[in-house]
């Protein structure tokens, strides 16, 4: 059986249990949440949005024992309200290292032995707590890095060029946050280099559009969910098929001795090997920036 | 193209749309919403969720001119948080009336000729109400009814007898809301009568567990959402696949005057359909009582 | 992972594999296939299949110790040539029951510990020799049954009745051949009995569309391949997922001593629970014509 | 309502139905095929084929009049026997010529203004025949040129650096036959170029692997269906769906003044946008030979 846990049933883990259910994913879930009305809600309405469908998920109640078996934990606590006056990631890091703290234990004493996937933010920096935290191979904890900034990327070319969004390959990589970046020199549209179609003015426009494609959604709803329940999916899909997926998901990288979103492959065991990057030499300038990001960030921890 | 606009993109709205555009079923979306940055959020998050499928939705900015060819207009506007101080149906029509007022004769002079289906609450008297303030036929005029209710029964029998819902044949019927009930003298598990397997203790205590559902669900998270998208997407589907599904939705019953959930029959022209109810004496009297409900909600516009 | 073996890899086999790996059902598929060219052509063109899906499923060539982890066995060896010149059950069953004398010692001896679905015709006597040979607990022991002719009863209801296959509740049962019936006395549309329907006559009629639909298919193609490998699939998703889908594949009924077509509830342990049969007097008499035929053939093996 | 019609109801016809069904792609679909019994085997099949799904598609007897309003119409009409005794796409051309010179008139004829979709082999030149006997505009006739050819590539870069399909960009163009070749100068895994992780031999073998992958399919099952039925399907869901998919069909080049394939992006109005070539010196003079080729058959009509 496909059995995944999510820790932290907000807004992001009810929609990632809601598109890991309708994608017929995965085939138990255990739902993590300390606001019980919260939990008893969401398996009330996740159990009767999977009514009409072949697949059935079990929906387990909360168990530390639980964890024993799963295949995969989605780490997705955390509290987005935060950003409501201040939007700071070293503000959010304060909230969420204390999380980690209290969970990492958990896990690791639970008998967990499988993938650790983490959403929260700073999504490199506390991927690489629960790493340290857990003192799980790094190879099996990583975190949904720059994915959902590459899926934005996608959405700005794609409208812009009219283009499907399959027709695009290229990564955003770095740090999830400000000093990300796409790696515009190896970005191609059906096989066209971008650079070619879009003068730099334009692909400046992109980047930004990108980066604060989030923003446009959190500042509107409060929070974002679509765009990440997507990508969190996928990587679980990866996982639990097997399939070699290559995905710009945050991983360690021993050169820089830090978590950061590159492309790797990913399998059942987690990240099987991370591609090397063809980057111009302003790029590598943007990517040794954000390394000292994610570096000065995780120094206050 | 198989195009469909949403009206009101609060919770359920949302996931509406999510869950259409995530199960390939429709081509073009248009979005109504007042608030400006929901809406904006909305458009993004939604774009940020479709990037690594096949089909893409091509998602529309609002302007009613849209509606003249737009094939089904989903009607969620509201305002859940009524509930919130006194959950009562009809302070919740006092409220939806208006908007219904609001909108009807925008979507009658907008030339649009498709299938009007209103998830708004109270379900039954609201669609009854666009029915008769744009004076549209009938059978183009539907709602939810009591679908969601229906699934929530299925979640019921399913948990407590452990069977995937496709075998439990029977349905809610009645007003969506407090009157409603499961007329269980024809519910069957396999073939077999549920009657002959539960005693009327355990179908009285699986009634309540169905029509408090919704409540469990609002009680902890202010809303529900997947449990309705998935009803309200599937009857999306069955209206653009042409495909005769039979549904418990909210239709005109002539015999009763009024709108009410029973088993009908969906086609690209909307209600084809009303099945004949086989009723037990006392689910005749409960039958009666809902309809004395519906009229009387339905005199106090 | 979700892993299964197909054994006998003629059209259906290959289109049962096909469906599998198309609608996301398995992750690992070994196939066996003595004719050696075919086995290449199939795992070729099937890997060719699936390049443009999200989910890869791994192919593995044959051998039998890949069976001792194997979730489910599908079992469609055969060879459907033998009908062309005379159409006779029993002369299949001449060549059928040595192809499951060639094979049930091997995965007796394989190791292979989990659930052996039937497809080989004539399935019911072959799902129980199956059983005989490999001394394998009987619930984890099972046929495709009538699965396939209830699917074409509801082919022939719905297109009489212009209505969705879901909304017909009702089982084809008895023998997998010429002696199987529809139980037309519980048969329900959308909660109606259908003999309140339709006449008798035109019953009849249905009953012999549906018992004819495959030789339809047969006489035209030399073959039936997307009717069985739906259903096949639907079973496999059954077991995989735990799901409880009550289905009327064939499994043993101590009553009758026999394996035979009825509704039963499918968990990952195979057969869970046996429904019991509401049937007209009419109907028990047909019931114990379709035992006696399974038994005689079951006697000349 | 979505509706397609194909010709010719051979394997790859069968399969591509199938698979446009049990994927939703489709809600209307016309059969046509001169051999009347195979006609009622697959309509009869495929009906049972659709029997346990949510969208049902109509199943259409054959009539001309019925394309006045079809989407697209899949051409798949041939007969891959002729290969049998003497693998030649000329000998193949004799005969396929004949079928377009039969049916281009009637299609002409029946009102019919949708895309054109041409599998018929050999594909690029039956397509260019198709659209000079039609007079359609070229936009609106396609083949599907070397979409099967890119997926047998990724077929094979994929089981040789164990890596999912979707991280492979690159593209198979040329001929569909023997003169095809992989464009390696552009094909990169996961961001990284091809020609910097395999050697120019290894990437000999591999082009071999994609030319002769559908021989193998071929010898052992006389004729293949599932990778050309995924790629038919996949450009079908394209120009239905709106979604400006890019894929190597076979498309009119002006330059080059013949039907060939390479990148071409898909909309409702058929080809929207051919994307220009990224090619090695190497691969010009490749390029130039395959455009030879393909002259000097249509050359022979």
């Amino acid at each position: 059986m496909r059995k995944v846990a999510i820790i932290g049933v907000g807004h992001v883990g009810s929609t990632t249990a809601y598109t890991l259910i309708s994608k017929n994913i995965i085939d138990e879930l255990v739902l993590f949440e300390p606001r019980e009305a919260i939990l008893r809600a969401e398996l009330n309405d996740l159990m009767d949005g999977q009514m009409e469908q072949n697949n059935q998920v079990r929906l387990i109640e909360p168990d530390l024992a639980e964890l024993s078996d799963t295949d995969i934990i989605v780490f997705s606590a955390g509290d987005i309200s935060i950003f409501e006056g201040n939007p700071d990631r070293f503000a959010e890091l304060n909230l969420t290292k204390k999380i980690v703290e209290e969970w990492a234990p958990k896990i690791k004493e639970s008998g967990f032995n499988g993938i650790l996937l983490n959403i929260t933010n700073p999504c490199d920096v506390i991927t690489q707590y629960l790493q340290e935290l857990t003192v799980f191979p790094q190879e099996r904890v990583l975190g949904t890095g720059t994915t959902l900034d590459t899926g934005r990327m996608k959405h700005a070319v794609s409208q812009k060029l009219n283009v499907h969004p399959s027709a695009i390959d290229g990564y955003v990589i770095g740090e999830h946050g400000e000093s990300q970046f796409v790696a515009w020199s190896s970005v191609r549209i059906g096989g066209v280099p971008i650079t070619d179609t879009l003068s730099e003015e334009k692909l400046i426009a992109l980047d930004a559009a990108a980066r604060d494609g989030g923003w446009v959604t959190f500042r509107g709803k409060g929070y974002t969910s679509y765009g990440i329940a997507i990508q969190a999916s996928r990587i679980v899909e990866a996982i639990l098929n097997n399939n070699y997926l290559v995905a710009p998901v945050s991983h360690y990288h021993p050169a820089e001795d830090c978590y950061v979103g590159s492309p790797a492959k990913l399998s059942r065991q987690g990240i099987m090997e991370s591609f090397p990057l063809y980057l111009s030499n302003a790029e590598q300038v943007k990517w040794q920036q954000t390394i000292q990001t994610i570096h000065s960030m995780h120094g206050t921890i």
